[in-house]
């Protein structure tokens, strides 16, 4: 039975799990095998009743007094997030973003691979950014579709950040992950998340008087 | 009165301001001059509700049925975040993602300002990375004492990132912004938050499948 197709789980619990596996993973790096919500809360400055009341909600993981199984845990997350398989993704831009992006070591592990990386700069179109030859970001489309690639990585400028996820939603892709500092407008079946340093930064500001 | 030693804001709540913020900001670059949080909700994919109950915690900013001003609330959001200043960040590891960091435009909009680059490697010192020249790593503690330095980056690799994260405490950071894909283990006064691009990729995998 797949536990996903029972009820709508709340998106803010389905960003927890990540942090969850994340966690748990490095205490099976540790040689650890079994974990409790309170240990997994104090780690993460998420209370316990958050954690067992998230994990609840694709199953039973754990028994009272017995705690979890890290490994099984791991396995399930895994499995909840499709994570049991790699991810294609296709990187637009060349600058320095996605230079960091490109040189990332641990996407392999955690079920994501870079295919491709495109940019529409005539200067860095053919050129190497680690393993990785730069395409032209006008064959952007066909390529992307070609592979079947579903997830990308945008990291252009904020003027151009708009047309090239609107290219990316035509070559077939559902996840857009956008550096860029802007806001983009897509169909409700893309996902988008923003990385913005600043929105980080001004949230610890809170705190700084 | 100062709003915020009447009462503690849950850091969810702290947390949602700086996006609220940046909406507003961009509803004023359109010219707009009032919003509701019914657009405002709409725009970020959050509640009217929430947003109302998440604002009223720090005052009253809008009235029934006329909206929220928003240069008004603005400034009211910049005063509570206290980005009614510009903080000076120090910047460690001038790699790919330290020259992203060097080069992003648009801190100083945003109530920070990159004074000062550093890393290890003895052929990355004295270069240039935009305007700044990298300064060597094992000056840190002692320079950004000097200039009084609260908020840090740290975009070294995983393995010297806790290291980096300890002088950065010594030398009287209380705000780090953590690109290395590790944990930091850190005084319970010092703040940090996580840039790990795979947590924002997995959680969007989840709708995938």
């Amino acid at each position: 039975m797949d536990l996903k197709e029972v009820k709508t789980i709340p998106d803010i619990v389905v960003g927890r799990l990540p942090i969850y596996l994340l966690a748990l993973q490095h205490m099976a790096r540790d040689g650890r095998q079994i974990t409790s919500s309170q240990e997994l809360g104090e780690r993460l400055g998420i209370s316990a009743a958050q954690i067992r009341k998230d994990l609840s909600q694709f199953g039973e993981f754990g028994k009272q007094g017995t705690g979890y199984n890290i490994a099984y845990l791991i396995d399930q997350l895994r499995r909840i997030l499709n994570l049991d398989r790699v991810w294609d993704i296709a990187v637009i831009g060349a600058g320095d973003i996605g230079h960091a992006i490109a040189g990332y070591q641990g996407f392999a592990d955690r079920g994501f691979r870079v295919k491709m990386i495109f940019d529409n700069d005539p200067k860095k179109v053919g050129t190497k950014v680690r393993s990785f030859v730069v395409q032209d970001a006008a064959n952007m489309v066909e390529e992307i579709r070609k592979e079947g690639i579903k997830v990308a990585m945008v990291a252009v400028p904020a003027q151009t950040a708009q047309e090239v996820a609107d290219k990316l939603v035509e070559a077939g892709v559902v996840s857009i992950l956008n550096y860029a500092p802007i806001t983009l407008n897509l169909p409700p079946d893309v996902h988008v998340e923003y990385i913005d340093p600043l929105i980080h930064l001004q949230r610890m500001a809170y705190y700084l008087a």
